[in-house]
């Protein structure tokens, strides 16, 4: 699906390009039944599930990012709370349990009109395992994380706020903002 | 425009409802080109800007809720970070400068696929005046706050708890989950 619709979903009609009446931004507006539709952001859902001293990470099975270490995180369904999402993605593709502990880091993604949300969480027990969209599930203490391997960079500074924090002594809501990463060298 | 297409935004083609192939949830599915039309939560935010020991209401010249007061807020943009949307709703709505100072509240609102996110602010002078969507702006200290004309359950959770947070001296993200209000008798 397109990030903006050439068809009305109301009607099926083409739409239009065209700032409405008391707007001051172009919308996407359906001429035939004069349906507006808007383009919002998406919330991504997880948590940084903790045993002693190690973090759970999951290593993606499917893409973006295929075999990449992650946290549990995913699309926030649009009938539950960003706790439900938390625990579902959790349960979908580590297959563990775990207590929220407080939201900790939310990355805003402007280019992408996404907003990721990564709780605290405690995990309850070592009866993960891999869910149909992982590889692998694993432990991973401090100097263990394979941080060239991390599928996003807003699992990146989940992790950094954590440790950071950890060692700190106090946990901190935490806000970033990501600008669009720099092309590589030669891609 | 529906929570749920009739028509595929991409092709314009009639929309089925079914459980797509490794997935768990109905979803509304285009069997023409087979694009799948996720429905997913929408992000509203605003903020508490504070001068002195008064709060700044806005009073509704929009449905819903004509009439009644809210804090500065509304749906956040596709292109823009939480503060970036907080900024300039309370620009649009009370023509109001303020500094951000902390995600403060967070109402989940799954029966109608919101998330509400108040952010504490300090109102950077009292230049404020009516913006577009605005009937009135007023400060209110915590003794004038019209509990019983406030416009949604999320706006008075975000003032209770900064009240709350400002008797004990620390202001701590609060989350909550709304559920359907009940009906009103006779309504």
């Amino acid at each position: 699906m397109p990030d903006f619709p050439l068809y009305c979903g109301a009607c099926g009609g083409p739409v239009e390009t065209l700032i409405p009446p008391g707007d001051q931004r172009p919308r996407q507006v359906c001429p035939a039944c004069g349906t507006i539709h808007y383009h919002n952001p998406k919330l991504v859902v997880g948590c940084l599930p903790v045993w002693e001293d190690r973090i759970l990470l999951c290593r993606r099975a499917i893409e973006p990012r295929l075999g990449f270490w992650t946290l549990p995180a995913g699309f926030m369904e649009a009938d539950e709370s960003l706790a439900q999402a938390a625990l579902r993605e959790t349960m979908e593709e580590a297959c563990a349990r775990v207590e929220l502990q407080g939201l900790h880091t939310v990355v805003n993604i402007p280019y992408i009109s996404q907003v990721h949300v990564i709780y605290r969480a405690r995990l309850l027990d070592t009866g993960f395992s891999p869910g149909d969209e992982s590889l692998e599930t694993q432990l991973f203490s401090e100097n263990e994380i394979p941080w060239e391997e991390l599928a996003f960079r807003s699992i990146t500074l989940a992790l950094r706020n954590y440790f950071h924090d950890r060692r700190e002594g106090t946990f901190i809501l935490r806000e970033d903002t990501l600008e669009p990463a720099p092309a590589l060298p030669g891609a």
